[in-house]
């Protein structure tokens, strides 16, 4: 029998599966150095202990994406590594800070299964959830992608689309955010003098820098997460394929762009909620990355008079800056240079 | 007189010669992230400071062959700054765990000489160890290198050809893994069901992934270890050299492979020893390696009923998946895909 | 208004001005393993807690080049991101060790103004001091730059050319080095039997290895610092520039150097001031650099006799090794070659 893992086929999964997936990790500062080597972030939350205690951190957090990414990865050889797409995002929900000494694992279930038209694939929806060893939830996220059948006349088990939110429900938002005086918070530390208050619904940022990205860059940040699927790391296999290149994680533009949005949102220090993320089109190295966010909503947090939360759509463009705010054209296509529709909700200081 | 070392010509060394390897380490949380992010490895206790508990590690040991490599890479400016090529490796072993906070020095004895008919290089035959500062060893090996002489005219300083086992006897070996329960040890977390009962001595494992590396990536590693091998780095240099590209350090070729491994192999927790390593080709940047294993020998520890050792040949192909498991020609040449045979015990949990 | 800051341009700077930067930043052990994958460093004292206990420090301090670069990184985006020339630094001195732990804030004054006689650009000099919480200073720099106007017709607030002194007077210097017992000192594991006494003024030392970079190498280390300059990694902004490529941060090259420096000066194990320093011309991926020193002046160090400075003119040049010292020619121009120009002063035993 074959000791050689080859992943789950559509035909795999049943309908309230529990996966426990391998490989728990501590997270430490070792990992906060390299996410800030590989984005250069620079929000002064995840950046100094110092001033995360001013907001009643015991010590920095680490950046939320980079806890998000931890996770997903240890997902992927279980769910994703027959998918031929990843399909979307919703209700994701950070529920506690994670610090360099936390230790996570992952457990999906399977929520929802659809076989597709053609027999030959079919959607699966999993609910993942972010662990420490005691079994506290740092996050949770629900994902669907569409994976391949290895038996195209195999019988799904199961049928359901589960019912997911366009967008998370503020009530349901900032948990793992501590309560601070936001008086006691430094805005030229922080890096800008624009709060909550600041902030229009409809309002457009550019946020002007662009990063170029190489191959070794988003290699390493995918090992990093522990993530395996092959697209981004094997060019043997991919140059048969139909881009002939490695894919970028996509994990990997997303925390690009929000390292970018830092100029425009540098008091978005928290990233609470994933409504939900496209990526629209593939990001390849030597590719450079440029991003926009646009304000869609804004709200109050369950008994918080410290912090607001607003609702940002977060574009990431290839090889064009944003100054006019590429995204799509009347009739709902994107603009081609998009490759990046993220909707989330940040926290930042009234 | 020059301040500058020009390294160690065949010449220089003398049987029974001791040298003290410069730049002490203290190995960090810092190193184990840049291992996982330089190659991706997943195995648990090496990932997990709360896997690592349940084996009776106060904290996660960090991987066996990173501390291999900084040991290594100490010895390179006294042993091997002018070597021809890298003749091989014996009798390695793991004596203590390796934890972040300890500091590793090495120190390396001249076990055997031996000049080549040529006149013009030597055989130089090392055991190198590496120690914490108390001096308590953590791992040994035997290495040899060819040498070149600086003066063809002068004589070696001994004659010795060292009498180096095949292999290391599985009753020196374990020393570095706690004695835990195996039924502590979570086999969802590990990544596997398949555990020692379950391997056949002659069954082969393909790994099935493939990771196509980048100049940055091994310079990144190769610096990472102190290694300060010219023929690594110097682009200048190496482009007039018979490869006309920089060689990518050997070692890093053990890590990207035993990295792979852990698909077909993620119960495999702890590299005990190495038998013995050949780099049978060079790898450049751009090259995807592949791996395959074959199961040679199983064997007991000593007092241990928690383990039991597989001695695993480890074969590493350049450009070629491994489904058929490139190695030898019935005339004992290897597959030109082959880039690496390596020999080592690991253990895995009964 | 606009939430996303362009930078100050000249006629936005005001002589006594103080700037805060942001983005505290707490310096780990992550950040010492990403330096040394960086640049392959070798000073005992900062690669070995235990090296650092025989000099005094508590643990082993981190790279003084670290600490300089991230205080540094911090003031880019409020003072340089409108810079066309980096005109040079002077009177920069090491005031504190800095740790693993300690946070790290910069804060710039505005220390003289100068207009061009275009009318279009005019000189900026700061003086900048890195701070932990409490503000205690550990090290201070002043620097001057080439900014744009934003309007032409815009006139200075201020003028004013500060007296800088030609290099740091050696009574000032070594704050940084805790004493210690000179003879608890292990050459072996320091590299060099070399110590204070056996240099000479004039003395000249090749460094001899030489070190490729790629662009994932450099974008990861000025990522590290959070420094923001565009120039370094935006592609699609610097193919359009006068050198249609991405420039390497300036002290990404100071780094190489003093690590490519080691082999020589193995126990100049600390940099107490940097008198001065120019980028000679820029360094792109790809090139190679090598680097050779001059010891220029010998001093003894206040209250000291375990150690003595050496003040060590550090010159780095690209594609061409350095056995023949290229610098200037008769006439004052610099060799084509040569790419930094840096005089600073170093401790050691003696």
């Amino acid at each position: 029998m074959s000791k050689t893992s080859a992943g789950h086929f559509f035909e795999d999964f049943e309908l309230g599966q529990i996966l426990r997936h391998a490989t728990p990790r501590t997270v430490t500062t070792g990992d906060t150095a390299l996410y800030t080597a590989l984005y250069g972030a620079r929000f002064a939350v995840n950046s100094s202990d110092d001033f995360a205690f001013g907001l009643n951190h015991p010590k920095a957090p680490v950046d939320d994406l980079l806890a998000f990414h931890i996770v997903f990865g240890k997902t992927v050889p279980d769910i994703s590594l027959n998918a031929v797409a990843n399909l979307g995002y919703a209700d994701g929900r950070f529920l506690k800070p994670v610090y360099p000494g936390d230790t996570l694992s992952a457990v999906s279930e399977v929520i929802g299964l659809k076989e597709n038209s053609s027999g030959k694939t079919g959607a699966v929806y999993v609910r993942t959830t972010g662990c420490k060893p005691d079994g506290e939830a740092v996050l949770t996220y629900a994902r669907w992608v569409m994976v391949n059948k290895r038996d195209p006349g195999a019988r799904p088990k199961g049928e359901k689309v589960p019912d997911l939110p366009d967008r998370v429900d503020p009530s349901l938002i900032g948990a793992a955010c501590p309560g601070f005086v936001a008086e006691r918070y430094d805005d030229a530390l922080a890096g800008s003098r624009h709060r909550f208050g600041d902030y229009q619904i409809g309002e457009k940022i550019d946020h002007v820098d662009g990063m170029t990205v190489e191959e070794a860059e988003h290699q390493l940040a995918t090992r990093l997460y522990q993530n395996t699927a092959k697209v981004h790391f094997d060019q043997m296999l991919q140059k048969d394929s139909r881009f002939g290149r490695r894919l970028i994680y996509g994990g990997h533009v997303i925390s690009l762009a929000r390292a970018l949005s830092f100029n425009g949102l540098a008091n978005a220090f928290h990233i609470a909620a994933i409504n939900g993320g496209r990526h629209v089109a593939p990001l390849f190295a030597g590719g450079t990355v440029y991003a926009w966010s646009e304000i869609l909503e804004k709200a109050d947090v369950p008994n918080r008079n410290d912090v607001g939360a607003l609702r940002i759509r977060m574009v990431a463009a290839k090889d064009k800056p944003c100054g006019d705010f590429p995204y799509k054209d009347e009739k709902g296509a994107y603009d081609p240079a998009v490759i990046l529709d993220f909707d989330y909700w940040a926290l930042m200081p009234r």
